[in-house]
């Protein structure tokens, strides 16, 4: 862990490509959001939520898009995304993963036949199998566990009571967050004569480069075959991926969410928390789920759907505007009903 | 693991100032389910659902509302909050948390530089990194793990597994079930070209004091600043609280429900089980929010929400029902086009 | 793990007690799903989504059921249930669960007063504690934790990070998935004075034989008696049982879904992925309830249920159907009144 080098508002302006409004020489040591900062923050408006806290903040330097009018007082550095502009930023204060000692410490138990890369880590009580290979630089924080043949690329960061299950396969550079599950035995059972018999699940777990996953997701193996995580995909906390699912590229899924076995997600998809998909369906590129959403069926690309079932998102509006109309509906339906009984053509 | 005490029926009704009805020479010596009670045992009459068992319940003394008949052979003790009753008596029985000796353990790993208050224990495999602090009789249960510069205060209790991250700060008296995760790293990516580059969670999580944090459940640490549960707030399984949530004193979470990024939760605050709230949203003391409801918007003070989108209860109830009888008012319609078509003013 | 040994087709016919049609001598190696298959590999046709794939498998031999028409090339055995003979086959080519030395490794840490039966294995790191008793062949994976006086039957198998809390108790054949919660504490708190006050959780979990429980799922311990888990269910990742939850045999409650407290679930029953039950409910044998379904009140056996609140199926369908052309009745609506308020009896 470094410390965090002072910045002076000109190079912050400098590094994001942004426009500078005010004082080029402001110094910040840290960043802090626009209602906690202080004197010496630099701090950020992305969220129009926010725009009200503008007048209060004390920050010293902000992040902020070209239309938002900003105090005299607050040097601007102006940005279409100020999102974006943030992340470039705080790599520059950004501490890094928590530091584990390359090598394998006295009390972790490494098979002697695992093989660890250049600077490869095992921390305090972490455990790899037989035959597992991890890559140059990859970690595997305390309490992790690495099994048989489990195969792990380069500059993997596992934080603490991580789990890869054996024969699973990680590509560079991929993160877990504590207890993430990896290669749990997917939920398969033949109901015969009236009991579940264990189908075997013999498959596999393979995570492509770039891949983050939540702390204590699951990501089961496939029954047979691969359970895949396409390059550059990130899963949030508390997430369930069942066996067989196929997930494409730098797609994302929030918190909570699940999908069912072998279902195929394209990239560019994006799940809102809580959300489920069905088994066996195909979900296309760039399809956006919203939060809570049950989508049952096929979705074709680009598509935005919500709602249970799930639908496309205008229509699902429109239907929900209707029910909350639904009760003065069935008010005016009494009210012809009672017209006509009365023998009246006319408006009351 | 004491052996809980005999006590007489007297000393119970003293116990919870509560009015005695019938011999107070009874002893009991444990506390059971009425279904499941016993000679001997003391049992509870809180929800309405279990007064058919009253007849046939075999428990020697009973905790019971001031209203309800009870049957001649049953000793009771009339309160009119019997949950809270058996909370004040529930503590002669219980064994209290599972014991780990002070000190500690031979196969923990504790960094120099960790500060221990007075009995303070750290079990078997648990790891203490650098700077971090335990408070006076703080106890980290086996294969905890306290992260770098985090402080936990006095008479903490965490179960086996349980991940406090780094520079992360809980009260007194907070006690985490088996593996949970507090200082994960929230889910913050810029998208840009295409691909999620990775935001630093370089904040904290900073947790009050007399809070509980259920098995598996998620607390993230924030972006910049702090992720907020305040004193009191008892948190169930499984829940997600995302990165610079802020929660007030005294709420409950109830299992599996989330709440996303930079929500702000009230005091005395309600989520029912798998509840889920949307981000950057305020949601005002007193708020009860139904299982399952899906939270998008701001909910002010005291109001009961339920469905998705939550909207008021009473309104949710409303458009429910009239949902159910949608067929029948869609059948209803489809009569008056008929009787206009006929050219009949008349009722059928 | 023992190397699959080849299998000829007719050797898979006999064991499935299938239809052969084509080369009895064709050899097979290993098991592959239809899509990824290639020669020497068994597959099988369960799901009619994958019917089209049927021409273009390059697999050598399929279980497959009697009415499909298959390519001439492929080896077919016909069987009513492929996914049943599948489980069959799959036993063959099943490395088993992974393997964890008899005895207890010399980084665990067992109580002298524990028991262990013949063959059982404690793993590296793992912690059995005061008076646990574990049966013949039982294993504790890498981290686990058996509480004071918990007791496991025969042949159950833990995978890493598993945690069994005090006094829990499983029968034979139990399959705990990595970091599988049991024993944690009921959610159960007295709301006095503004502040929840904790009720202390002194009963236990008894799980019965055959019963498997997903990776990172929970099942808290009772307030007072047992949480039960029937012999033979199954239980997916991520799922949350309450307090005091008592479920019969041979149900499967599908991944993220969850249980409140005290309710009551019968035998052969099956809930969907994120489906929620509420508290002090009964559930009657053979209900199946629908993925995210929210079931607020008791369920008469044989029924199921979908949509929140849940109710029978069909009715949930016809008021789903109804919803979706609830825009297009309201526009009905508003010409029945037009043509009132017009004083015309006609159709337009």
């Amino acid at each position: 862990m470094t410390a965090p080098r002072e910045r002076k508002a000109g190079e912050v302006a400098d590094h994001v490509e942004g426009v500078l409004e005010g004082d080029p020489d402001v110094v910040v040591r840290a960043v802090a959001g626009i209602e906690e900062a202080g004197p010496g923050d630099l701090t950020f408006l992305a969220h129009p939520r926010y725009r009200a806290a503008l007048d209060e903040t004390r920050a010293s330097v902000i992040l902020v898009p070209p239309d938002v009018p900003c105090p005299a007082a607050l040097t601007a550095v102006r940005v279409a995304d100020p999102y974006g502009a943030l992340q470039r930023v705080l790599g520059w204060f950004d501490p890094g993963f928590p530091g584990v000692a390359p090598g394998v410490h006295r009390t972790a138990v490494v098979d002697p036949s695992a093989e660890l890369g250049p600077d490869a880590a095992v921390g305090p009580h972490a455990v790899v199998e037989a035959g597992a290979r991890l890559g140059a630089r990859t970690c595997v924080g305390v309490g992790g566990y690495i099994g048989e043949a489990a195969e792990l690329g380069e500059d993997c960061y596992l934080y603490p009571h991580a789990y890869v299950g054996r024969r699973c396969v990680l590509g560079d550079r991929v993160v877990l967050q504590p207890a993430a599950v990896i290669g749990s035995d997917g939920f398969g059972y033949a109901f015969v004569d009236g009991r579940y018999r264990r189908i075997p699940q013999i498959g596999i777990v393979v995570i492509g480069d770039d891949v983050e996953i939540g702390a204590n997701a699951c990501i089961d193996r496939a029954t047979l075959g691969v359970t895949r995580i396409g390059r550059g995909t990130k899963i949030d906390n508390l997430v369930q991926v069942a066996h067989n699912v196929a997930i494409a590229e730098d797609s994302a899924l929030a918190a909570q969410s699940g999908v069912a076995g072998s279902t195929r997600i394209g990239k560019h998809v994006r799940l809102g928390g809580q959300a489920g998909l069905a088994g066996h369906i195909r979900v296309g590129d760039g399809v956006q789920v919203g939060a809570q959403a049950g989508v049952i069926g096929d979705v074709p690309p680009g598509v935005t759907v919500s709602g249970y079932p799930a639908r496309p998102h205008h229509e699902a509006m429109r239907a929900e505007a209707a029910l909350r109309r639904l009760p003065d509906l069935a008010r005016r339906v009494r009210a012809l009903e009672k017209g006509r009984r009365d023998g009246s053509g006319e408006a009351p």
